[in-house]
């Protein structure tokens, strides 16, 4: 029924490597099936000016697509001058849910950026990104733990995204862009590890979506976190 | 228990009055109690670039606060140089709002920009004005029609706007800035007359919500977006 | 003869709205008929980097229009990333305006910024808003001086704004929109109560006007400075 | 009195300078004293978009400063990404005077550009600008004629603007540096050969000016420009 | 001697992986030592406006580093508004030296884009860019011409760039980071294969270099070149 | 051969004229035959924010032309918004070759900004900027330590630069314009008096040219600059 084969509950192939570039205190390229995002991120010693002498530290991101990870060349937003909508839409997205999964006081007075690349799209690149740059950010910040900047674990705990959407009138988990391309609905969602709800967000491509159709999505969508949290937590392990 | 001494389940007073301003085709000024939002519908004869020639209209629109609609003055942004984040999204989300509303072929090859600009703001400025949107937006394709440009009403029934929150632990209904300020969860729902989801976009503040939580804030918007289309209705029935 | 059947030398109805936002020191609607202005005063406790340290206050307006305040659509400034040049010749005339009747030592190191927006535009946006700019002058620095933040009164006295031009050949007072896109002659003045000249700016949009011609451009438009002082005057004695 | 030594009404020694470069269609360098503007007319086949196929030409003009024609040196625009307040009313001003003197219609559909570079600031730089300007722009038009381009000669007969104030409680023609830093009122004036006037933009620095001041102001303006037209017509007579 | 135990003439592990995304026609992972950048290239069916119609084809590169492909984490261009100076010049460099092996008649009216992406840096981006785009370009070519899209194969040969300096006083080959900013002089060099020079940019970083010097540089460049073209002749004969 | 009938190893006329405008410390006008460039040198006394409390000075360039300087008129880079890649490549070009020629210890705490405004353009423009701006940089600095503020002369000998090229199959030294558009290699060379090499950044426009070729440009270029240097040496002589 979907046109890669998969079963309406299945997740594609979610694979993270760590330290894939050398200069990042953290840095993850996260793919699920044929979408690969760089996440690598940043310690820095300073806050934002509105941050400062508060004794918090704070977690932002900035995401970005190469300009031919896509079909079609997109131009790059360096050379139209500005960001677009939905980039900052997606940046802002990915910092509010990791600042969700980090106590900001035991970060002290510094801040940790997470660059999300987007090497190559084939749909779902902002819940890649967002469960790729939480790994980036654990490796960061056990760096700092390491290099003695913090004493405390900032962390509380996994946290993940997937989307989820109406495929053909069937609730359908991780979509990629054949599917995301032609979906009713498509939402997104971002949780932590007890199930928690961090983030939804869903918009009716087509026909209004009803009560028990969202709840058929969140019940696809934790099952996927919860296998992405894993499969997190497995690469993490390997030290 | 809420600062203004509303039920959990109760709306602040909704108020449309239309015709508000004379050039625009569609002129609504919108009040959720003391946030009050200048809806102008604007009829153009042709549409964006990658649309013509394809036998379709588009709805845009676009956002933008007073810089004194708030407690402190905010840098206006065409003196900034560039739109924000927080004004992109909203402004993407009134416009894929509308379009859920409108059948875009029986607008042929013509644009409806709505210009929402926040005249004084106490919580829930996007909420009210996707639902003066609404009414603007109906005003201005009700001229269009009597002038003849549009012959079968394009317009698929009526949608509102509403957030949701919990406050205190408890889930309440349209929040105004000092419940918004506090609250550990902001949720935004759009829907139709009929209950069915447009846009649901909801962001925990602090705690994760439970999916219970979310079921009781569902139930609420459904009750607040009801009273808020029979306002709707009561106010352009007026002819 | 002229369109609106109003006599060569007669205002249109002015009126001024005290308090009509909430959030602002002062906020002033001002109508010069169908002309409508917000104009919203804003204290703040810093002046520019350039007057730091030197014992003086600041005023400066910034100027702006609705996209629909106009017959057709203006494209938005924030939108297009930079002010135009008619905006910005008007926010500086209305700042030099301002401080003209304003005793910046007697300010002390603060700065007002009187925000004019144009809600609907028939014509002398930029008398309108200078004249109502003067009242919410007048209203935010009555509050910093109740709340003692300044001691003496640093207004010097009234001040108001109104064009003059020639139509069809005769000295007319307070050009409306049909007038104004057909004159010979436009002409902006600003004065003080006593007639004194603050500002003149006049453009021969036809034939270069005659010296006979600006004497009688400014009788008229001393008259109306007169009734809107008065205006003034009547509206900021209700306390 | 005056810094320069010169009588109140006096003007500066004014020198124009003709093919000062030699690729412009019209090449003037136009001195007033140490002020100097160099005046470059360009004429283009192709109007601006929202004049094509009316039949009509278009004069407008740009201004600029080097950054070290003051004394301190000032920021480049081209850096700081966007033109400053100033130099667009100036430009809007230059452009609108010169449009006053040419019958559009004659010049057929094309365009004029003069472009204005101060080379060397001392007070009056936009006066010196329109007058210098003015014999660019017949240059440019004699050119146009002998190449055919145009038939009728569009230009209505001379033009020229020059500095009024008050400086020292006495009222004085073409302010210098040292003078425009301290004087009470600035006037900018510009008039045709017949003494109509073209603009007129006056600001009270100091005391709000009176109607008599104001008379003296303009008697002084009319005296140069009369001998600034009378400069002009001496150096175009040349050939 | 070298930081890296290179001999003076040794240049780094030169590698290029095709096919590195799947999106773009020629997508190249191109490798100097620890330099990777990622070059795509996109065929577009347009030209630049100033090319329409002229029966001629266009090269042209854009060039990017990600933010933390360096030591220290780089501000975006995207988010800064504005392409850097050197940006600038690299990609106009990447630009030229393309073009100088395309018979851009034989390409047709159509675009080769080659976006150059540094993922991570470690000296010598520009000239492994420009090493790797010539692979991606010629994959590109070689799709374009299975496409039927190009008929006559436009590429005049190998080309290839390397840098050269002077580092402790002595001349080296293919300068890595460490050496790159301690070197007394650095230049890049593009050349085909028959040994012609197609670009030159040298800078004295610290003397002004000899003719002596320079001809070393150039033996050495000539060298490392040689091989470089080898490897793309190896890696393309893969098919 | 050449279209100016110089000989292949003539240079044009070349002409310095000090003092040109008369605020700046150093103003001199540089001409190559028929480009004249104004170069304008700044002293202020701060330094880039990255260079403060170094106990180091700084020098830069900007680079401009006037639109009218060329053959058709260019757009203002101010009016475009930013400044183009080639005026970005030049200034860089220009304050990187001024620095090879300055101590910046011995010049203090200090930056000295050379503004190169070109006033008519007949190919060569850069070069004829750094020729003229060294000299424009020698009078500031005169001054500076006449007035006390740098105690050691911190300049280190002359420095000019020069364009060759091949036209026509030969090489000939400083291209003006009709050459250089037609130019089948362009190399600009930046020497001290002592010939040593301080920048060399060469083009081939048609086909790659040879080890050889170079050679000769390199003769060529030495030649020119000699002279160009003794030009400095005279004027400068005249106190």
């Amino acid at each position: 029924m979907r046109p890669s084969g998969r079963a309406a509950d299945a997740m594609r192939a979610v694979r993270f490597t760590r330290h894939f570039t050398r200069h990042a205190e953290g840095s993850v390229l996260v793919e699920f099936g044929d979408t690969r995002v760089l996440c690598n991120a940043t310690v820095e010693s300073r806050v934002p000016p509105w941050l400062k002498n508060k004794g918090r530290g704070w977690v932002t991101a900035e995401y970005s697509m190469l300009p031919r990870s896509t079909h079609e060349r997109m131009v790059r937003e360096a050379a139209r001058g500005k960001l677009g909508g939905r980039t900052m839409e997606i940046q802002r997205l990915i910092g509010r849910s990791l600042r969700a999964a980090v106590d900001l006081e035991a970060l002290g007075e510094r801040q940790i950026i997470v660059d999300c690349d987007v090497i190559q799209a084939d749909g779902g690149t902002r819940t890649a990104a967002i469960s790729g740059a939480y790994v980036a950010l654990r490796d960061a910040i056990r760096k700092a733990r390491e290099q003695g900047l913090i004493r405390k674990d900032p962390l509380h705990g996994h946290l993940a995204a997937v989307s989820v959407g109406i495929f053909n009138g069937t609730p359908v988990l991780d979509l990629d862009y054949d599917e995301d391309s032609q979906a009713e609905t498509d939402l997104n969602l971002v949780m932590n590890e007890a199930g928690g709800v961090i983030e939804i967000q869903g918009t009716a491509e087509g026909h209004a979506f009803r009560r028990d159709e969202l709840d058929q999505m969140l019940d696809l969508g934790e099952k996927g976190i919860r296998e992405i949290c894993d499969a997190q937590r497995a690469v993490l392990a390997e030290g």
